[in-house]
């Protein structure tokens, strides 16, 4: 089977998404892998130093791959109205939610063979009445009628070289999360995850390790019942699913290198829990990863930095990562 | 003035505290610091592949600096019964304790220039009458009458290369930490820091970066409001009272190298915020201080580590680093 292109969404077009698109254009252009912006053309020439001489307007995702050596190509959306580096809109939502819908229905097609997703902004979005907490939610929603054939997600991987994460509860406050953790939860997630492994990272016999909640994992009880009640009998529940799962252990003891090296996954509980570590092992090129979609999608790990955006400075590694896991996630699901 | 040596309580007699004491002193023997066991001479007699040949009974700890180079000094307060390597028992305990209190006077009297306090076991002392979540707790119970000129404690540090921590909430179940915050707790969590950086740590103009609880440090309060209500304000009143606070920070942002750079100690609002990042930096050297207290105080941070105590495999590095910190602080202290 031939893959298409991946499709690289712009996100939010007053953020530093369009130069770092851009950048990473430039640093793959000669290699690979090859994509197109489903975006605001004029937003990426506004981006880029050489202007719109770089990019190149394409009707359909087939004609990227051939483009992409010499020109940028961009499946133009386009905004209503100009937008300025650093300062989003409301106005523009409707755009950005647009470019999303496009590539998904490209990826489900299979026009493309994967989504990567530059950082959209949540507050204009939920101004303009976006109703999703973010990207991740809102895939799963555009896709829950296509076919899939496993354990459904969606369920949010960060991945940097050395260690994979996944998040049980995502970006809820601290005092909501012991309310949210359910043995089913941390069961679906669990089992996402070792399916994910399997089946879009390549590893055999995929082995997980579920973090605590409460320090020490609670101590046999003394520090909080979560592990106990909870996260205890998902671990056994898991297992009796055939899924190689340990713990619950202390989360200060998963993330030293020689205590990674004995699992492939993280199951952690809350958002700082698994995002610590990833920031401190790769702090520029960690990648999102959407686990157990119809789509293979992935994102940088950062935001829009709208403080930055517009002055040429944002790194683009994160990006780049993301794009080359999209590329190596598509062509093993391709088999 | 001439500074006492250091005590060091022998704590859990049954865990690894009396085999990494005597590798300890094996390896500090020559050059120091100087140090005098409070504690059970049997019980490291049978710690050490010498025996008893190794370890010198004193009566008063400043016999311990001359005999240090030939000779484990040992102020011994013996045990009723014997305990066995990996296996716990409340008989102990009131020795356990007693071993504590006595260099704690002997601290507070100048005998000793400060404390390291192997660890101690939570269940046996619980079971045998012991009503303090653990030592600082019962360091600062111990310590109140006595004068202390500033912030009072305890309040933990957890301190690695490239790496200072202190933790507003400690051994609290998750579900517990949001109502714990109060803005005077985070308040004088930040005195006593700062004023230890300056007298203990010898950081004149200390900087203090505070993390927030949730999330994206809460993301301007839709994801949590601590940071508003809570935090914020408490980094304000630190600052009117002179301290140079920062925050609140998401904790995923603020233990990469880059930012480590810019603060000299990390106000961490629970436990695996402050122990994910320590652990992952130094996984075996870390030291436990204890801040804002009349007397000089560290320890190692791991536990008693029963499963491998008496098999001579536990590790010395935390102990060795918190004796060798114990000294530097003490030494400051005296000017």
């Amino acid at each position: 089977m031939k893959l298409g292109p991946l499709a690289l969404t712009l996100g939010e077009p007053a953020g530093v998404g369009p130069e770092i698109i851009v950048k990473a254009w430039n640093q793959l252009r000669a290699g690979g892998p090859p994509f197109v912006v489903v975006g605001d053309f004029q937003s990426l020439a506004a981006a880029s130093s050489a202007g719109s001489a770089i990019l190149r307007r394409v009707i359909s995702p087939e004609d990227a791959p051939r483009l992409f050596p010499d020109a940028l190509p961009v499946l133009d959306i386009p905004l209503q109205a100009p937008v300025v580096a650093g300062r989003p809109s409301p106005a523009a939502a409707p755009q950005v939610v647009r470019w999303i819908e496009t590539a998904v229905g490209l990826a489900l097609s299979g026009a493309v063979s994967g989504l990567v997703t530059a950082p959209i902004a949540k507050a204009p979005l939920y101004a303009a009445g976006f109703k999703f907490p973010g990207h991740t939610e809102f895939l799963g929603e555009l896709t829950a009628a296509a076919n899939y054939d496993g354990a459904r997600g969606p369920i949010m991987m960060l991945a940097v070289p050395g260690l994979r994460t996944t998040l049980v509860t995502i970006h809820e406050p601290i005092s909501r999360v012991p309310a949210l953790l359910t043995i089913e939860r941390i069961v679906n997630a669990g089992l996402v995850t070792a399916q994910a492994l399997r089946r879009d990272f390549g590893v055999a016999a995929p082995r997980l390790a579920v973090a605590g909640l409460n320090p020490h994992a609670g101590e046999s009880g003394s520090l909080g019942r979560e592990e106990i009640e909870i996260v205890g009998p998902a671990i056994r529940a898991l297992k009796d699913l055939g899924v190689d799962a340990s713990g619950p252990w202390p989360s200060d003891t998963l993330f030293p290198e020689e205590t990674r090296r004995r699992y492939d996954a993280a199951l952690c509980l809350y958002h700082d829990q698994a995002l610590i570590p990833v920031k401190m092992l790769d702090f520029w090129g960690g990648v999102n990863v959407t686990l157990g979609l119809p789509i293979v999608r992935t994102s940088p790990d950062h935001g829009t930095a709208f403080d930055i955006a517009g002055r040429g400075v944002a790194r683009p590694e994160s990006l780049i990562a993301a794009i080359r896991l999209a590329d190596e996630i598509a062509r093993r699901r391709a088999g």
